[in-house]
Order: structure tokens, then C-alpha cells, then sequence
């Protein structure tokens, strides 16, 4: 064998580990009893443990300089730079460099500190109470920070951050991109708060049967291109989707008898993220590359099938009367507008995750914002209530009545998750991005989701994003898409026209 | 960290990966949408390779050798030679001194050739045909022998194949007792044969709904004790129990709509082995001594549970009127007394897995004989449907009318699983020395059975076998229990005292 199946070889190793991991993870959250627990965590950690010594080795590193040699050689008779193969060589050498460089004994620490952080967390947020928990998170400022001098950087210490869940995307260049967003979705909020409907969602708080439920989200999801012979939905207290291959894709969903979003939008929110992982091009199976091109472009997705589709118009022209036969008592006084604006209610609100399209990036770009404070020393963890709450009346004009409903509402910072919040919110940005192609590439879009028709949609996805995995970054992936980098025009221009004319300001 | 610790700390590791094997397999059989085959084929193959290796590594080899130097120590100042740790470091090495004795390419050909076996078997029985199968069977004989060789053996050959599911159960002790038991078996067959009940088990196959069933059985095996904090149950196409740990242990069933057998003492047979798993202690967690004795100490408790328990009359004291109460339609026409003997019905038959009580012991001993035969060079894979069919006529006095209903109705020989059938009966056997045992010792088991009191019971598996997990062979568990080695007249007193009972005979 040549060093290029060698190195494939060793690499599909560490995939199945990974694979093993992230299916012993999914029955943790869906099918695991109780006692299951301890155990769980020995074995995760386990393979965690084997799959990095075995990537970390130098023998990974001798593979991947051999097939480095063999790809330029091949390279100069004429294969594609773009080609798999040589994009395997690359995304696998920064892989490489960034695991090389971080010390086990860090990664040893901070493992301690999250642990031990996370059940204080727990506790605190319990008890609304922040002091408890201020110094585990300065411990885990410190250690982070440290991470980052491990990782490099050249400009800022956030972009080391940053960069482990988006390669290459730079903090100058998300700073400057929600500096442009910030005074105008501040501006929107304003106008509508003085304009709001006063019904708000409450038909979404009705009871809804829940295997009804579940089976109107199958049907949404199958129509949108979901592939059942190679995925599958369960239930899990918290959402989320993950693959042990391209060919077997697992979202998980939860359902509130008396509550309709979040089996609804929440299903359709996680095939989004499963749609592009069932895209993978085939020929990337069994490599790394068979995976998100980053965090921002796989919640790109989500959003765009959540959002962009899932709380249009022409969306619920096709699929309300469906919804309606579903539920004819609780929906006999709604209409399909009636309906529509209450899936599109604004509201300022305190916790993150159940935000509404408009106010929920200004809660991203708050906790982007401090978290940089705190990195850069601007903020020490004893402030962070503070500046978290007067952050709040300047973006939404409201301050949280309790830490718990403020501060203490994340588990992502006590799990030493730092430069994972802005990923949300480049979600967002890059979906309108994507959108804004899509509709001059598809000109009677409208007319097809009117007609629960997604096939033309999904196949552009496909051919533009999903097949290519890792093979590029996200900022790559932008350029060869749009042909520019981050713009928050197409986002800007989004809200102000979907919203404009909900609320008729 | 002397040797012992380090030594642990290896096997653990090794367990880690073992059970995320066994996860990635349950899943397999449970959820696993079709399109995840082929991934998880090559995921299971490189957990099975990196445990392997692991296992085997010399390093492996030194920390036992140090840890039973840290152990004899231990032993010369008093520690019990039935300790944990001593019995960790010597079943251990019994583990370690097989996995080395076979040679990579060997395990590699065996891998390859049943890998191919098992897909011509299945296109061999759709087509009832013989001949395909026979030089791949041929193959596989000739791959075991020389497994055997490699393992070693003293007597006979298939003492090496028999070893690795039964450990230290040596062929001319299971020969001895078979041959024992057989012209009791066939004379009881014939003798029922004379006066069979006419209506056999038809109300058994009436239709049953399915979510009944399912309550039901989940109804018998929380009385029997089956802790759902630490296990659960789903649904397979073929049941098997699994776990993941002492405190997370899984059983499968089916549920046939028009047969009330597979979801009733399915459920039960797989609860027995449940009920072994969750029973070790729980300072053998996370050691490879928290495991069932072997195949056949393992089968003596599902068939304890599934037949000595779940086909009696006095549970069926108990639990019938709570079936008449789920089904009274389907049971309108039957008494205690009617349903018990549909339950028990005896009839000669082709299938083995569909076998009564009585004649189940039959079907293995023909395949423990063949399989001597074929090992020994007495037989050949291509006279195999004729020496099947001529034993099936001694035996149960009945021929086969196809080789799918004959020869062809294993999975075993195509897996390469030679010496596996035995303990099949091996668990009949040993379930009846133990049922011996436990009358004595709970003198008033049959009154709490009635009542559908099970703790005592259990109670007495745990404290004599279940706890124990690997640390004693069968040999020794036996020995330990009843105080002499496998003995086949509490087998024959019973099947003769029941069926004598029901059939008159």
C-alpha cells in the first residue's frame, strides 16, 4: 500500500471510534436507564482517550507528511487540488497540528474543572444564586485562555477559540458583522414591542395530542427529503441530531402535550441539521471529512429548514389545513394568518433558547461580547451578572428578574465552551446568505413550497453544500458559494421585510 | 500503582470497548435503520481489533504476571484464593493464554470464510438446497479443526471448540450425560406420541393484540425482579439479551400478533438471562469477571425462569387470570388446567428454537453428535442432510420433508459456531440440578410461586450463582452448588414427573 490508503486506513480506525462514541452518546439521551450512567461515562471517555492517542501518534504524522509527498506528486500530474484525496491530506494536517499542540495535562485540567463546574452550575442555577459559581468559571477563563496560547493565535485570543468550532472565521471579522446587525435589530425590536399582537403564541399552548405530534413532524420532514432508510427520529429531553455514518443519521426530538413548537419546529430544526448530514458525498464515507464544515454552516441549516422555510408563509399555506385536520378543535377559531403570525410572535424574553427570529441573535451577540471581555480581561467572572443584566436592557429592554433566568441560564460555559455561542448566530447570518442564492437560483421557490415541493431546494443544497463535508471551511465554502465572505445585508434585509410586514412597522 | 491496579486499569479499559461493541451491536438489532449496515460492520470489526490487540499485547502478558505475583503475596498473608482480585489475575490469564494461542491469520480465514458461509447458507435454505452449502461448510470444519489444534486439547478435539463457550467442560462428560438421557427422552416422545392432546396449543395461536402482550409480559417479569432502573426491554426480530453493565442490561422479544409464545416465554427466557447479568456483584463492575460462568450457566437461568417457573402450573395459578383479564375473548374457553397443557404441549417438530420442553434436548444432542462426527472425520459435509435426517427418525421418529426444515435451519455452522449447541442443553441440565437444590432450600417455593412471590428465588440465584459472575467455571459453580458435577436425573425426573402428569404417561 501507498502512504494515501495507509493514512485512510488508519483514519477510518479513528472514524469508527468516533462513530462508537457518538452512538453510545445518542442511547445515553434516548434509551439509556438511570444506572446506566456511571458506566456510560467510563466507557465515553475510554475511546475518547484511544481514538486522540491514536490520531495524536507520530506514526499519524508520518502518514499524513508521506501522503502529503504523494498527493503534490500527484498534484503536479494534474489532480485537482479540490480533489478528495487531497483535501483529506490537508483538513487532516490542521486537524493534526491543532490536537498536537494542545498538552494532555491542559486537557486533563479542564476535563477536571468543566466536570466539577458543571455540577456547581447545576446546583447554582438551581438556587438562582451566581457567587457559588464565579469562581469555577474564573478557573475556567484562566484555562481557557491558557487553550488558547496553546492553539495560537495572531490577532485575538477568541479567534483560537472560535476556530475550534469554525476553522478559520475570524473574531475581527464576526465583531464587525454584528457591530452592523446590532443598532438596526435593537431599532426592530423597539417598533414592534409598540406594535405587538396581543394574542402572541397562545394557540401554540393549547393541548395537542402527542403521538399527533410526532407523526405531523414525520410527515414534514419526509416530504422535505428526510431518508428513513437512512435515519431515524427518537425522543431526548434535549434536542439534538448526530450520524455514526453518512447512510445512518439520528435526530432526536421532544414533545409538550401543551405546547406545539417544540416537537413542531423543533423536529424541523434537526433535519435541517440532518438533511446535511444524509448530503455528504458518499465517496467521503468512512473519512473525517464525512462531517459539518463547522458549527455556523451546520446550524445554517437547521435554520434555514426551522426558519426560512418552516415560518414562511407559503410554508403554511400548504401545510396549515393539514395541521388544522390534525387538530380541528384546537384550531377551529385560527386562520392561516391568524396562525402564521402567532408561529412569528416577537417578544423580548430572557432565556436564549426559546427566542423568537428577531431578539434571538441579540442574545448571541451579548454573550459573544462578553465572553471576549472575559478572555481579554475586560470582565472578571464576579461581574459577569452585571454586565450580563445591563446587556440586556441596552438589547431588549428588559432585565432578567432572577441570575437564573440571566447568567446562570447556559450549561455552555461551565462545559468550558468558549467561541461556541457567535457559532448560533453565524447560523442565521449564513442561511440568508445561502437564501438570497437560492431564490435567484430557483426563481418560483415560492410557488413549490406552497406546493410541499422541497426537492429542488434540497438538491441545491445538496450539489452547493452538503456533498462537500469538511472538504472546506465555512469561510471557503462562502467564497465558493457567494463569492464574498460574511455579510449581514441578506439577514438585515430578511427581518425587515418578514417582520415589516407581520407587524406593519 | 503496583501491578493490580495497573493491570485493572487495562481490563477496564478492554471492558469499555467490549461493551461499547455489544451497544453498537443492540442498536444494530433494535434501531438501526437499514442504510447503517455497512458502517456498522466496519465499526464493529476495528472495536473488535483494537480490544483485541490491546488484549493480547505483551504488556498484557507482564502486568499479569506481576499482579500474580502481587496476588500470591497477598496470599501467603491470608488473602482468600476466592477473592476478587485472585480470581481477576487467574481467569484472566486463562482469558489472555487463548487469545494468544490463536494465530491472527487464523482468526482472519475464519472471519473470511464464514463471512461468505453465512451468505450462501441464507441463499442455501431460501432454496432448500444442500449442495451449495456443503464445500462452504466443508470449509469451516476443516477452518475448526485446525482452531482446535491451535487451542489445544488433550481427549478430543472438539474439548478445544467445546472450551470456549463452556470453559473446562470436557466432551466425554457431555457425551456421557447425553447418552445417558437420550433413550429416556425418545421413550417419553413415543409414549406421549400415543396419547397427544388433540388440540396441541391452538389457543395459543389466536390473535392477541400486540401492546398487550408486550404490558403483559413487562406484568410477570417486574414480579420476577427485573430492575428497569438498570435494564430495559425492546423489540428485535431475534430476542437476545445484552449489556452494557451490571446496571444497564438489555433484553430484546418480538411480539407476534397471531401467536402468544415469542412475546409471553420469549420475554421470560430473556429475562433469566437478564436476571443473570443484573445479579453479578457489583464489585466485579467493570471487570471482565462481570459475565455469565458460561453459555450453558447462562441458558440454565433463562430456561430456570422460562420453563421451570413460566410453564408450571403454580404460575399459572397465579397468572392466568390475569391473562383471561387481558384477553377475555381470546380465553373465554379455557380453565387453569386447559391453558396449562396448551402451554406444555409435546410434539415431535422440525424446528429446533420451535421445540417443546420434552423434545428440545433431542434436536441438540443430533447436532452435538454430527458435530463430533464431522470434527473427527466420521462424516462430511456433503452426507450431512442424510446422517440429519436418519438421526431425526431415531430420535423423534419423524423426516424432515425439506433440508430448510432439516440440516439448513442453523445459523450456527455457517458462523463457524462449532461447540455452541451443547450448551443449549447444557443449560436445560444444570437449570433442573439447581431447581433440585432450591426445592430443598425454600421448602415452600411452590406457595410462593402461586402467590407470584419471586424473591426468595431470586434471592437464593443471587446469593449462590449470580454473583459470582466468571469467577468460577460451570464446572466449579456446580460443584459449589451441588456438591458433585453434571448429573442428568434431576432432568429426567422432572420431564418424566410433568409430561407423565399432563399426558398421563
Amino acid at each position: 500500500m501507498t502512504p494515501l490508503p495507509q493514512l485512510k486506513t488508519r483514519l477510518a480506525e479513528i472514524v469508527d471510534l468516533h462513530h462508537a462514541s457518538a452512538l453510545i452518546g445518542w442511547d445515553q439521551q434516548t434509551y439509556m436507564p438511570t444506572g446506566g450512567g456511571a458506566a456510560r461515562a467510563e466507557q465515553s471517555a475510554t475511546l475518547q482517550k484511544i481514538s486522540h492517542e491514536m490520531f495524536t501518534a507520530e506514526e499519524t504524522g508520518r502518514l499524513l507528511d508521506a501522503a502529503a509527498a504523494e498527493v503534490a506528486a500527484a498534484g503536479a500530474a494534474g489532480l485537482d487540488p479540490d480533489a478528495d484525496e487531497a483535501r483529506l491530506v490537508s483538513v487532516t494536517r490542521r486537524d493534526y497540528e491543532k490536537a498536537r499542540k494542545v498538552p494532555s495535562e491542559l486537557v486533563a485540567e479542564i476535563a477536571r474543572a468543566t466536570g466539577q463546574a458543571i455540577e456547581v452550575w447545576t446546583q447554582a442555577r438551581a438556587q438562582s444564586n451566581w457567587a457559588p459559581f464565579s469562581p469555577y468559571l474564573a478557573r475556567i477563563i484562566d484555562l481557557e485562555r491558557q487553550l488558547a496560547d496553546a492553539l495560537g493565535y495572531t490577532d485575538r485570543p477568541y479567534d483560537a477559540l472560535l476556530d475550534q468550532y469554525e476553522p478559520e472565521m475570524k473574531t475581527a471579522e464576526v465583531q464587525a458583522v454584528f457591530d452592523a446587525i446590532k443598532p438596526d435589530v435593537i431599532a426592530l425590536v423597539k417598533a414592534i414591542g409598540a406594535k405587538a399582537n396581543p394574542l402572541g403564541d397562545k394557540v401554540l399552548h393549547r393541548e395537542y395530542d402527542e403521538q399527533k405530534q410526532w407523526s405531523f413532524g414525520l410527515e414534514v420532514i419526509k416530504r422535505y427529503g428526510f431518508d428513513f432508510d437512512r435515519g431515524r427520529q427518537d425522543r431526548s429531553v434535549h434536542p439534538f441530531t448526530t450520524s455514526f455514518s453518512i447512510n445512518d443519521v439520528r435526530l432526536t426530538t421532544r414533545v409538550d402535550r401543551n405546547f406545539l413548537s417544540p416537537a413542531l419546529f423543533g423536529t424541523l430544526h434537526e433535519c435541517g441539521h440532518g438533511l446535511y448530514e444524509q448530503g455528504f458525498s458518499q465517496t467521503l464515507e468512512h473519512t473525517p471529512l464525512a462531517d459539518g464544515a463547522s458549527l455556523g454552516m451546520h446550524e445554517s441549516q437547521s435554520r434555514l429548514w426551522e426558519n426560512l422555510v418552516g415560518r414562511s408563509k407559503p410554508f403554511w399555506k400548504f401545510f396549515f389545513p393539514k395541521l388544522r385536520a390534525a387538530f380541528p378543535e384546537q384550531l377551529a377559531d385560527q386562520t392561516l394568518e391568524s396562525f402564521y403570525r402567532a408561529a412569528n410572535t416577537v417578544s423580548p424574553s430572557f432565556i436564549r433558547v426559546e427566542a423568537d427570529e428577531v431578539t434571538y441573535g441579540l442574545h448571541i451577540m451579548l454573550r459573544f461580547e462578553m465572553e471576549n471581555d472575559l478572555i481579554e480581561g475586560r470582565l472578571v467572572a464576579a461581574d459577569v451578572p452585571e454586565a450580563w443584566n445591563a446587556r440586556m436592557q441596552e438589547f431588549l429592554g428588559i432585565t432578567p428578574p432572577t441570575t437564573a433566568e440571566g447568567a446562570l441560564q447556559d450549561v455552555h460555559w461551565s462545559s468550558g465552551l468558549i467561541g461556541y455561542f457567535p457559532t448560533y448566530q453565524l447560523g442565521n447570518l449564513i442561511s440568508l446568505q445561502l437564501w438570497d442564492k437560492i431564490n435567484t437560483a430557483i426563481p418560483d421557490l415560492t410557488d413549490q413550497i406552497e406546493h410541499g415541493e422541497f426537492g429542488v431546494l434540497l438538491q441545491w443544497l445538496r450539489v452547493n453544500l452538503h456533498q462537500h463535508g469538511r472538504k472546506f471551511t465555512s469561510p471557503e465554502l462562502l467564497q465558493r458559494i457567494t463569492g464574498g465572505g460574511l455579510n449581514p445585508a441578506p439577514y438585515l434585509k430578511y427581518l425587515n421585510t418578514k417582520f415589516g410586514e407581520i407587524y406593519g412597522v
